[in-house]
Parts: structure tokens; sequence; C-alpha cells
């Protein structure tokens, strides 16, 4: 096998495959986590572990056990110890139609890939933001909950192929900025953080939860002005962790002095 | 292999699977169809194949051939000429993140299941509806497309499991009269038709399509108060076509004394 392809379980079998008929597929029935591997060790596992639970109780999912994920990522860390884990669960294959069966039995997904080589976040390059077009719609049931339905992001990224943009900030229908489309958002005026409530859409990624404990960030509503206003604009996500972004639209920002401090913080 | 479990091809194939790397699985990334057959005759055909190559499009998909679903579905019919066909295209496999491949290479599957005995829509019981708490967000670049992202419908669905209840109702986050969870939704007072606008969310079903044309429907905004107030309501999708509402919290309604009329309309 090509260190390009991905290594899959399926139920923890490495020659099981996805039912047509799975939910996950039909409707985007279920929840991720993507989680960074180094050395075999899955970076932040408890705080994923926790918010894979927690985003399958907000579907009415029964989570699978700690141990059984640690056993699928044995298998793959043994093989592939420096990757991309990708877990996924979904409620599993069902009769047609919207109405879950009365005992679902869950698909567990984990796929390792190659680990990208992650450009050197103290690098003079910071991270170049777009605006996107697409604006984020309200849905309080779903915010902040890492679920299959991902259209939103999918659009948002088709808007540009330009390899010089790094990431599309995006904002929500009242105009509000909300995150990146695969990252969470920070912003400093003074030496107040602030990061976009996510309560009506948005993703609380893992790095958002460990930056907002660490930086005392103040959870807020702003809009792009207060992004362009800010003195420093960082993203994160549990691949890339933090990083800090030196363009949006025609504003340009130097490194944070006290990066370094903030990444290793984080780590 | 039992009549109750359906017969799937992917990609024209009964042997072929679904990659746990598809997009539509990973993203919600595709559409779907769900379509009546009868006597190996798809109901409404060229109505959904229209909506299709039209749902493909807001995605940026190339929509397949209709010679390609005509012979999965003649395979399929061959063997089960009275069933619910389901239909659906999603982006194909993919490596991670949200950024499509540049030439990507669609999953096509058919599924045949067992036709369900639908009640007789001339019957003096008509469907049973609740309203829903969930409310559907607003996102009018996904609005009236039939897409894979269906956790609201999911969620709404799991609202009830008293069987005494048919359907459920939908409003949006603004309190508007949006759709049934499977299906869409039609008002009269007097004699004008009207039933909701789509453009902020739910979806544009073949049979709403059809309907509208057929009763001169005004398509328009109104709340839970104007479906209370209606002197008939109505129900539609491919499968059941049209059905009167006989209840709705503590409204009562008999049968449109035209409802026979309106279905042999729509047939």
């Amino acid at each position: 096998m090509s260190s390009s392809e991905p290594l899959v379980l399926i139920n923890g079998s490495p020659e099981a495959s996805v039912s047509p008929l799975d939910r996950g597929l039909a409707f985007g029935d279920g929840v991720f986590r993507t989680i960074r591997m180094e050395g075999g060790r899955p970076l932040w596992w408890r705080d994923h572990l926790v918010k894979l639970e927690s985003d399958c109780r907000c579907l009415g999912l029964a989570a699978p056990e700690p141990g059984v994920w640690q056993q699928d990522i044995a298998w793959l860390s043994a093989r592939r110890p420096d990757a991309v884990l990708k877990l996924m669960v979904t409620r599993g294959p069902g009769p047609r139609g919207y109405c879950p069966p009365n005992n679902p039995s869950l698909t567990r997904i984990v796929a390792a890939s190659a680990l990208p080589a992650f450009p050197d976040p103290l690098a003079e390059t910071g991270m170049r933001l777009r605006v996107c077009d697409l604006r984020l719609g309200h849905q309080p049931r779903l915010a902040g909950v890492k679920h299959l339905n991902r259209l939103e992001n999918v659009l948002a990224r088709m808007e540009w192929d330009d390899p010089a943009i790094d990431e599309g900030l995006l904002l929500d229908t009242d105009g509000l900025a909300i995150s990146g489309v695969m990252s969470n958002l920070f912003i400093r005026h003074g030496g107040v953080w602030r990061t976009p409530a996510i309560d009506r859409c948005g993703v609380a990624g893992v790095s958002r939860g460990r930056l907002i404990e660490r930086l005392d960030v103040k959870v807020d509503r702003f809009g792009l002005d207060a992004v362009l206003a800010a003195d420093s604009v960082l993203l994160s996500n549990s691949l890339i962790r933090v990083r800090w972004v030196s363009a949006l639209a025609e504003r340009r920002w130097s490194r944070p002095p006290d990066f370094a401090a903030i990444l290793e913080d984080l780590r």
C-alpha cells in the first residue's frame, strides 16, 4: 500500500466496508474528529474523547467505549505512527427514511492518513486569509457539534483555488465572524483575546477549548471590522494547533511578539 | 435475499462497495432522490431527472447521464418492479479535507426497497400532524436542494415515536411554516392555495412542483396560525403523492370535498 493511501479500520476491521444504506452516508447522521498523531501518540486525546462523547450525545448516539478507539488506534499507530487520524461514528445502516432504528448498530471508522509537512508555525510567513462569500446559517441545535453535515464548509472551500490563500474566514448570516473553514478564530485588541460564540453555528474545536483556557479568552460576538482592527489574529485546529494570520484582504500583520510563548503554552 | 432487503447498485455494480473515504459519508457532499416505482415504471421520472441535475449543479457536481440511471433502473426493475427507488450521487472518494479533488470520480448509488403499502389516500383518515420543536435554520445557498445534509430532518423525526402521528410540521427560526419532515405543505383559505417559499430552507420536491402548476398555488410566507386557520391542508412527496391532513394540535379537518379530483389531477 502506498504511503499516501489512508489505512482504514471499519468497526475494528481492515477488511470491512461501509454499507450503502449507512445513515452517515444517507443523512450525514454522525460525528467525527480529526487528530494529530506523532510517534504513535494522539495529541490531546482526552479532550478529543470528551468532545466526541459530547457530540454523540447531541445526536442521541451512544458513543463507543474509549477502549475500543484505543484498540483501533494501537493497530493503526503500529503501522503509521505519524498520521492524521480521522475518527467517525455514524448511526449505522438503517431502513429508508429519517426515523432511526430503535437499536442502531453504529458504524465506527478510524482512518490514518499521512501527516502532511506542516509549515513551521514560527516562520515569518503567517496564514493568508480571505473572506468567504458563503455565510453560515444558524442552527442552535447543531451549533458547536462536529457532525457530518459539512456542505457549508465544502462550498466555502470551493470558493478559491489560489494556493497563496491558506484559509477562508466564515461570517454568519448576520455578518458576524465565526471561524475559518477548517479552524477556529481568535483576535486580540490591546491585551484582550476574543473568540466568536458558536452557539448558533460553527464548531467547538478541541484546540479552541484549550486556547480559551490558556489565554483567558472572552467568548464574544464581533464582525469583520473587529477582525481587521485586531492587533493579532490566530487560527487553531487539532492539526496545525495554532498559527498566526499575516494577511486578510488589504490588512497585514507581523508575527505576534509573544507567539512562541502561546505555541509553547498550547503544546 | 429477503424481500425486505434493498437491492443496491453502486456505480452500476451489485458487488461494489462504498469507500469509507467517500465525501458523501465524510461531509454529506452529494444529493439524492426518492422515487416511487410501480410495474417497473418510475413515477414522474422526467421531473426527478431535471431536479437531480439542478441539485447537482448547485453543488458543482456533473450529473450522471440519464442513460446511466436508466440502465441501473432497468436492472433493478427487472428484479423488483414495485419499489421505492433511492438515487444518490456523491462527489466520490477524496483525500482528507474539505477541498474537493479537481477531477472527482462521482459515486452513483441506486437502491430499490420494498414499496410500502400506502394507506388509501381517499380513506376517511387523513394524516395526523404534530408541530416539531426543531426549527429549520436558513441557508439560502442550499435551500430547495435535496442534499445529503439532513440532520435537521433526522432530529425532527426523533421527536416522536407515537404511531398515531404521521408527520411533523417544520417551522423555521422565524416561526414560518416550511414543510413536513418528509413532505411539502399546502394550505387553502377560501379558494386560494398557498405553499411556503423555500428560498431560505426546505426542499423543493418534485410533487410540490407538480401541485404548484396544477392547483395554481401561490408561493408565500406564513406561520403556524395560517396553517391552523386553513380550510384544507395537504402534504405531498413522491411516495405518498398527495394526502390531506386531518389533525394538527387541537385542530381537525375533514377530507377536502375536491380531494379525489386533486389526486386524479396529479396522477
